[in-house]
């Protein structure tokens, strides 16, 4: 039986623990070839978008079809279930469809979207994005890697066309329901099985403060002008203003040059800032940056904000989700912190999504975790929720 | 002539600016080369110690020798002048003399240390250090680079025999009188030469503060335990205890796994610390780490410190040092807060050091200056320390 342990050994991070799948690396590529054989294996017919993600059909390609899925890559040491549990149990959800002979009225397609993280290329559910035209094609096409590789170049690579990339109204049309199942992230469930409610409005900005490089022995304290100063300052701004359900976070910061004994010139800093709604988001951040402006200009430094990314709050379709409740027998809808491929599609087509409880809450990190009782639970409610839909 | 213009493309940094030059990287081993043609086409005799160190000789090598010298590797995006001023200027004396026809009484020998900078394998003043015995080969050795290279690795690809490492008896033997020449890294001097009289007592520590991996978004402020945190505070807490001359920097940091939407598991953080004896840069450190180790358990973090080394402060000798600022027509003596080979050596052996001006006082950063007049003086300086003292 395909299940996760198929994939245990691909991308294992030493450094870090856990995983390193990024969008289109070695890695990533392999899982992408495994989910074509697995895919294949059961007849199911993988056709590659043009934005680099994978989708593989049981019954015709076509308008209305009931679409699941998820993605195959990781934060740089992520746990074993973010994504990739969605892919395997859509696979696992087909065989026991199959098993009760149960023959679909509409097409069921199973999707892996790219780059859902944004852990190589600094914007998180780029495959989405694109296909949605949430992101256009050349602003993708320019992200780069930490090695200066753009998005546009490892896609070419990987076979794709970096000029036929942008928003498919094809594949949308084909999308008549869909549902993406994941573990839960935070300790939201005390059930095997859930529905999302809502994701947070949440973006990225990148800080960049700019000093001056010195030599951290033979300058004195009064002619310093360090950005890591205000950078740290930042990282404490950031707390402060992540009040009432609000989350703000510093999880990157990378001075340069970055050498012991020396002063850096400058120090970009990623801030994660998440909030209910749209003006509550904008409200911690514009706190965090005046936090940080002001750090900047006590230390004689400069400092740039820059958005990378950034998405509204997302409310999941209540009517498809009161279906899928009904269908499953009632369980609890609960919102979300962390942000999915399902929340930029709902902005254009019915959208639900089933969360697997996550005992401790860790998510993110080799710790992440899922007893196999409930992933046999999330992959049965997966089956009813195709059953139902597909019928 | 040879000149620093000669080595200017080599080991460039297009990313941080200025130049990335480390211990037996390849950028390192091209600048031996050079040295080694350029010591070769005038007659010295380039022989390599046990520690990864190159001796050119004019003259039999041999006790009570006259000794000048620096390094040619740079911190991570280095100036132009740190170090090689010192080699290129040797080179550049040894033929104001052959030009004068001087004949030196004593053997002159010009000397190229390792990894001075501690830029690649986290340890300052490494070839010096271990020349001297001020670290074991055993702990040298172990020393590895942010890719896992360990020093021993390095030096043996380069062509040295880890196991023949360590305290080498006959190179001190060997040195009667060490000068080094070198561009002042402050303020400090408003003539063109001037004369060290002390280095600040330093060291560096690396505290690792440990927290709770975790999902950015769907984590709830008040279950964090994220290691950002107090590793801030340590940046801050730094500055602060940095008083009276002394100087505190943290210039490297590092979060695992380093994710934008990421709470990191762990944050390691380079504290730079210096002050102008020992008891007060301990008093620093102690503040510091107080500081870092509350406010880790505030957050529910643990933190570690590793001392990664340390030197006191260093006092050249007073006598050597009156004799060439009498040979030099009377220059001043200024105390210094960068370490130096000089710096270790002055533990062992009758040492000086001649500082070039520094117009704007930056180091260890691209925008390094000094000007080629300076420079000129500093070699007319050197030449004539090198013929009163090899006389």
């Amino acid at each position: 039986m395909t299940d996760l342990a198929d994939i245990a050994d691909v991308g294992r991070d030493a450094r870090r623990g856990g995983y390193s799948r990024h969008g289109f690396d070695r890695v990533e590529l392999e899982l992408r070839q495994w989910f074509t054989e697995e895919a294949t294996r059961r007849g199911l017919d993988v056709v590659p978008d043009r934005n680099g993600n994978l989708w593989a059909w049981w019954g015709k390609p076509g308008p209305d079809a009931v679409v699941t899925g998820s993605h195959l890559d990781s934060v740089p040491g992520g746990g074993a279930f973010d994504g990739p549990l969605g892919v395997v149990s859509a696979l696992q959800a087909i065989d026991l469809l199959r098993a009760k002979n149960f023959s679909p009225a509409k097409s069921i397609a199973l999707v892996v979207f790219v780059e859902e993280e944004g852990g190589r290329f600094g914007v998180a559910c780029l495959g989405s994005r694109l296909m949605t035209g949430a992101i256009s094609a050349e602003a993708a096409c320019k992200l780069t890697d930490p090695d200066g590789v753009s998005f546009g170049e490892a896609a070419h690579k990987a076979g794709f066309d970096p000029l036929r990339m942008g928003r498919d109204e094809q594949a949308l049309r084909n999308i008549g329901r869909f549902v993406e199942l994941h573990v839960e992230q935070g300790r939201g469930l005390d059930v095997p099985v859930g529905l999302a409610s809502s994701i947070l409005a949440h973006g990225r900005w990148r800080f960049t403060f700019t000093g001056e490089g010195n030599h951290a022995g033979a300058t004195l304290i009064e002619d310093r002008r360090d950005p890591m100063l205000p950078a740290s300052q930042l990282v404490l701004a950031a707390r402060r203003a992540a009040t009432g359900g609000a989350r703000a976070t510093v999880g990157r910061i990378v001075p340069n040059p970055g050498g012991t004994n020396v002063i850096a010139s400058s120090v970009d800093v990623w801030l994660d800032a998440r909030a209910a709604d749209d003006a509550r988001t904008r409200e911690v951040v514009a706190a965090i940056s005046e936090a940080a402006a002001s750090a900047a200009r006590e230390e004689g430094c400069e400092v740039r904000v820059t958005e990378e990314s950034y998405g509204d709050t997302v409310h999941f379709d209540t009517g498809l989700r009161d279906e899928i409740s009904g269908v499953l027998g009632g369980v609890p809808a609960l919102p979300t912190g962390a942000g999915h491929d399902a929340g930029i599609l709902a902005g254009h087509v019915p959208t639900t999504m089933l969360f697997v409880r996550n005992p401790t809450g860790v998510s993110h990190a080799p710790a992440e975790h899922a007893e196999a009782d409930d992933c046999a639970a999330g992959v049965v409610a997966l089956a009813s929720t195709l059953e139902h839909l597909a019928r």
